[in-house]
């Protein structure tokens, strides 16, 4: 079975990178399934909407993951718990946490479990990744054939922890929120997928999707500045291609996806 | 010659109790100087404006620090170089920063300076609060008589260090941010006025002004919320009075005010 | 009931404070429980000993409370769970924490809970302490007739918003971690009492209970550098009498102790 | 003219990477200077020494570079000032910083600045690195024909926005700290050869090099832990070969060096 992963879509040039690209990567790669993280999917590069959710959507995503941003527009509440494709951090706090930390979706009468997990260092102090992927992943061993794990953190020492500690338990994990991606993906010792960070689908101008003029202000004077979502200029498509045994929990190959004006696509 | 300081001005509540209080307070303890931290002063609890500005003033100080949430009103950038009353940090990074870090009055023929200093730990990386003091101090020896610093930063380590650093080169280092009083007021060994943190002017009902409700959905949930200032109840002023030997960069010494509900003013 | 605090013992010269004046305040202030926060009391300023902890008890302290330093001294391993009077952070993560987080101490007839809890903004991501403290005081409601917390947390806002989440529910919570008294002592609305930070009891002359040499040396070279306890100077004890209700879960009264080269005891 | 940069040499097994590859890489793409960062380069993981720095000079570089783990081995200050060829991140503070922040090195006639500069986003409070090396590249112009700077940082952010700020005004800007090799090695619109982060030289099994199970501790218990370097398994080497242009401040290309277990080196 084929995953087909997209990191952070960013942005009205991030959704557009999206309908333009995906199309052609799903028929050239023919992935059983499709997952995009979409935490600045907005057109203000934060949180997600309706109309955003149904363009990726339709666009050939299965499920969309989300991250820090999950909740940055308040739309979100009107619609997450409408729809099972659209799976928030499994740690957020508190009860009754709207939407749903991860999803079952049946491939070719496979299920596979897409969880999207979120790191606390240098972030909000939410509740413990590890105790409570260890728990879930546990639990699904019995109801699913194979695992995806989005873990949405800032530092490569977590999420590398994170990817050892689950390696051999789960099919794969990719990291996001960096927006930049690493080249380090591998299949770990016991059979997991991972790469540190599958990078952002936006704008190649700005810094991370955001306008470099905003960004620098911001650096040089650390006065408030209001950052905008850049534009103008080019779009990168970033992701990865993970290869995953059908009987196994045990991933055969993960190929990173990189879409710019600097590597035109290819095929 | 003594100098009235008062903590951080919070909303509404904070403006009233600064216009009911600041005139008693001026008519009993006879202060020549009177500063007032007002970074908080707007009736939404960031930064402040004209008319806050004009009412702190009236009601008789005779300068106003600021601190972190200097620029969040962005008003701020029609008035701060229109008048030598309104201090922001000194230590704010990049060119033609608006506004001054200090300030000098004359006070019956004496010169005092004003300075409003930032911290770092835990706070954005602004440029070094020690080399910077350290330079102005050495400057304004020969300019003026005494010299008074707001020192606006989170930890009590940084704070005490700061404190150790100026003792015996300025007459008064008082620390605001934390919007909770300490009671640590003391001269220190080579005659430094100091106490960790003034305190703050505002609500006695809420959590450091902020309405309970609000901060305790972001405590438990993690995820945004909108914090607002409370409103109702009671007001709380809290601040300082400092006695400066006339002729000597010395403190007598320095005396915690606080005025709340469980501690009414008595003159 | 009366309970007597004193915030976190630093290094020899706290040690030696405690052993001093503990007897002297117990004499006077005639407490039915005395707890002191020990997270700092080894001769280095970093966890705690055997010989340190046997120290403060023969002194007169009933229950030792500790902090983000708990684990700072290894020795700590081999003897905390011999006892039931060492309590570490109730929030600590992962399966089999050494220790308890709470304990339960029977006063004239009257079982009084005694609970360690840290706060997370600015510190290491361990466990939600407003969860796990909910549950327990839900659970301790019908096995004891009192409730006492030591919330050992770097914020204000932090230990406010605790406080008053837990206000009505428990007999009092003081701060710990800071090292700097505050000047907010009070009963909240519901009958909790409260004040943000206790202080130490520790040196005079250091900063928080170290050399200034070593802390000032970090903060002007940002080099690593070996802070050491001040063994010199004189010696503070800081802490609160708490006095309560005997029938019901209610505070009658909060006040500070404060004793050091400027405030000598007076009884 | 070609600039070979290495990442972060972490241990032991860093070192022997160095040793057997640099001579390879060097006779393969045969650089006219080579950079490698060594700031984790002792056996230990942290810092540097006499021995280290000696092979991995025999091994062929001509600069070492070094970041926030500069200081980490006091054995740097009795030999960072016997060499120019050994340098610290420019912008740490205070008087007499030992060493320096950068080198000028003679390449065929040629002046090539090497610079290291620190980040501050979630890490310690140095100075500016905006305003430092802003003045140093200009202050450089008039003196080098080339700049190449090693920008030692957490956040993929503050690298990106600085490469921009730099861009046009310097030859290359290759990030180091996060340890592992990001896919953006590009040449900017105005000419800069820059990567967000070379990844390290370090063993293949570990967490950034250090012991999964030392590192899986501290995250599960966040308890104190000691980090050991792993000393088993594979190595990798980590880095970038940039082609400069001989006359103008720009860059033609900058390719990415990888070789690990998985990716043996094919020359
Ligand atoms: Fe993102
Ligand atoms: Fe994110
Ligand atoms: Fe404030
Ligand atoms: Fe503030
Ligand atoms: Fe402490
Ligand atoms: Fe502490
Ligand atoms: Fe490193
Ligand atoms: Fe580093």
């Amino acid at each position: 079975m084929k995953i087909l992963f997209l990191g952070d879509v960013v942005g009205n040039i991030g959704t557009k990178m999206i309908k333009q690209y995906l199309p052609i990567l799903k028929r050239d790669y023919k992935p059983q399934l499709t997952i995009v993280n979409g935490e600045n999917a907005t057109s203000f590069g934060r949180g997600i909407n309706r109309k955003v959710y149904k363009g990726i959507m339709d666009a050939g995503a299965d499920v969309i993951t989300l991250g820090n941003h999950a909740w940055n527009n308040e739309e979100i509440f009107d619609f997450i718990d409408e729809t099972k494709k659209l799976v928030r951090p499994l740690n957020f706090p508190g009860k009754d946490v709207p939407g749903n930390g991860y999803t079952i979706i049946n491939v070719n009468g496979k299920k596979v479990a897409v969880i999207n997990l979120q790191g606390r260092i240098f972030m909000d102090p939410i509740d413990d990744p590890f105790r409570m992927i260890d728990e879930l992943v546990s639990k699904l061993h019995s109801q699913v054939d194979n695992i995806f794990v989005d873990f949405h953190a800032e530092t490569t020492s977590e999420k590398q922890v994170m990817a050892m500690y689950l390696d051999g338990r789960i099919s794969a994990m990719v990291g996001t929120h960096t927006h930049v991606q690493t080249n380090d993906n591998r299949v770990l010792k016991k059979g997991t997928a991972f790469m540190t960070d599958a990078g952002m689908c936006g704008p190649t101008d700005g810094v991370l999707g955001m306008k470099y003029e905003n960004i620098i202000h911001r650096f040089l004077t650390q006065r408030p500045t209001r950052f905008e979502v850049e534009e103008n200029g080019g779009g990168i498509v970033s992701g990865c291609i993970i290869d995953i045994d059908n009987h196994i929990m045990k991933a055969k190959s993960i190929k990173k996806i990189l879409i710019s004006p600097d590597h035109p696509y290819q095929g």
